[in-house]
């Protein structure tokens, strides 16, 4: 066979939902030689990312560490570790990800109650309250940040309300660690994932999870074994947290760059971080706006970091998107499911969100839309939000 | 809180089981920044990966592709997506990980027979025929080297054996490909897993599979849902092979280096890896015989890759491994489950089997043995592999 040449990707600016571009020190680390995955350094290592995740979490949970594999494989460990067959488990869906909590739910045989919110809304306190005061269920389990339609759901008070009804909370915060607050503590989560591709910076391919005592004690009143063994948390933990058992080979690669992603998050400071990711937001929008482009996620409830916005009339999606990328060599993010070919995606996560990022989407958008015969105010878009930052 | 300071761990010679040291071209591309998971590009170095995975497993399956997890997330893919409760398996069991199998397969509600060899030992085919035709399994189990032993299960002829009986064959390649050979189709393997940090002289976070036609069959004949969303195997394909929909997010990283690992593979060609992994092999052993050091697994079944040999009598098993990675960087493995503290692991496995590696790690376990007081004759195990590679 003809063997393929040598890896030759063109430069590109990730702008969509996520992978987020890397930031250069975590790919500098990534090109560092192994040690073995019970050398006594990567013990050290291992214990270093884990206190640094809860201090991204702001949680004194134990039990938290990174899952060996995608966003995905955190959502699928918090839930099948927590739920049994016969389980009362309530999801709430607004979007895409809250479907597919729905499906592994099932999967692990939930006695299901779903309570829907229109796709880019959020789900308020007193609903919540509602099915939780009527289902009793185990679980609620919900998403912070959609990343299919930019909504952001507040969770103050909702771990207060489970817990009065004897319920775990769940929580997807895939693509809000980095970005907005988690208060995983303060605001009484027992199971959250995320992911390292968003917020942390970091190439995709770890899940970092944290289970609270509650969770925890839940998991060891089990009646039946994990599904999956590969996800199951009581051997997973016996790796991570306490006799260092042999359970599987830790990405150790991965291991190096999320460690090093979460130092460059906590030189920041949670805080700084996320008021950069809204300053930026607030460029971005309001260079948006001065286009006539309009946020699909209701007003008050938008993600700084994922700008999910209406395709504007007369935009041709997909050509649109391949020109931003071949001329630009920027990724936006199309629409997902029930929003796919209607909405874009605009991510500003992480490492990328900065005034660079949002000038140059800007002026590129600008360009294609022309380019597409769209109506727009020439140079509009970048005027404001050269506003935006300057505070006027 | 305090920050932990930047990466330094002290440089290592992985001779241990895997993970085994990264080839530096490989390192070289993780620092590649990332590309989107739905850029064309990347579509194209999906099936570049694909292919190339084909030539190394000797195989024309089309649903071949790397999970997004380690080895054991790769066994629990085969297993999990082929068993369904009630399905009558047999587990081979002569090691660490084909217990491991046996845990997953029971998980997955199978019904299961469990056949034993003594640890170090393997299994005849007469012996497997046996138990095909009595229980008349739907899947077979078995591992082709056993990490644990350092056995090396032939397999030629079973494929066969179980397909007259109406059985798949499930094989462990975790520590086989790349290193010895590996002929998918022609020993009619139905499903088989692998790993990146081993034999493809990448870090650990993939895990190779490939299934055949006729259990991608025996899957769409399921009656019940694959217990796990991330590993249902009927979902991942449709983002690997068919239409390219959205499953999770790729790990990018890791795809450019199990990539570049197997560019060097083909480079080098699958004969020429064999043939090196086998001369390098005879060298160490040469060097450990001349030293009384004997091997745990059975003559002529003894893995070129991974040379399981007892601790000789007066070493003192973890301050001995201690000496050898403080002082000479050198990781080798110790002993697993039933093998342990009377076990030690070296490997030379992928990019590490090399003449170098062989020589220094004799010089180092021959200083350490000396420094424990152990009575061997100093300088010979060196001289022996010198003169194996001489050919005397």
């Amino acid at each position: 066979m003809t063997i393929p040449g040598q890896l030759n990707v063109s430069p590109r600016l990730l702008l969509g939902p996520g992978p987020s571009d890397v930031h250069p020190r975590v790919l500098t680390v990534m090109a560092t030689p192994l040690i073995g995955h019970f050398d006594p350094q990567f013990l050290v290592l291992m214990g270093e990312t884990q206190e640094m995740l809860r201090q991204a979490l702001f949680t004194k949970n134990s039990l938290t560490f990174p899952v060996s594999g995608t966003g995905m494989s955190g959502m699928e460990t918090c839930l099948m570790n927590l739920i049994e067959p016969g389980d009362k488990v309530v999801v709430c869906l607004n979007g895409f990800f809250s479907l597919r909590m729905a499906d592994i739910a099932g999967r692990n045989g939930a006695q299901l109650t779903t309570i829907e919110s229109p796709w880019g809304q959020i789900f308020e306190l007193d609903r919540l309250r509602e099915v939780l005061t009527k289902v009793k269920p185990k679980v609620l389990a919900i998403v912070q940040a959609e990343t299919s339609t930019g909504a952001w759901q507040p969770l103050e008070g909702l771990g207060k309300l489970c817990h009065e009804n004897d319920t775990l909370l769940v929580v997807d915060a895939v693509t809000s660690l980095g970005c907005v607050p988690v208060h995983m503590d303060a605001w009484e989560i027992d199971a959250i994932y995320s992911c390292t591709q968003k917020g942390l910076s970091c190439p995709p391919g770890l899940a970092p999870v944290s289970f609270s005592q509650r969770a925890v004690d839940a998991i060891n009143r089990r009646k039946t074994k994990v599904p999956s063994w590969y996800l199951d948390r009581t051997l997973v933990q016996r790796y991570w947290t306490e006799d260092r058992f042999y359970h599987h080979t830790a990405p150790i690669t991965m291991t190096y760059a999320i460690r090093e992603g979460l130092r460059i998050v906590l030189e920041e400071g949670l805080q700084a971080r996320w008021d950069r990711h809204m300053v930026n937001h607030r460029a971005l929008k309001a260079g948006l706006t001065a286009l006539g482009i309009e946020y699909s996620a209701a007003e008050g409830h938008q993600l700084p970091q994922l700008n999910a916005v209406k395709v504007p009339a007369g935009a041709d999606d997909v050509p649109f998107r391949k020109m931003l990328l071949t001329e630009f060599g920027i990724e936006i993010g199309g629409g997902l499911g029930d929003f796919k070919g209607k909405v874009w995606r605009i991510g500003l996560i992480g490492h990328n969100s900065r005034p660079s990022s949002v000038l140059l989407v800007l002026a590129a958008l600008e360009k294609c839309l022309l380019s597409q015969s769209v109506k727009i105010p020439a140079g509009a878009g970048v005027a404001a939000a050269e506003r935006a930052y300057a505070g006027k």
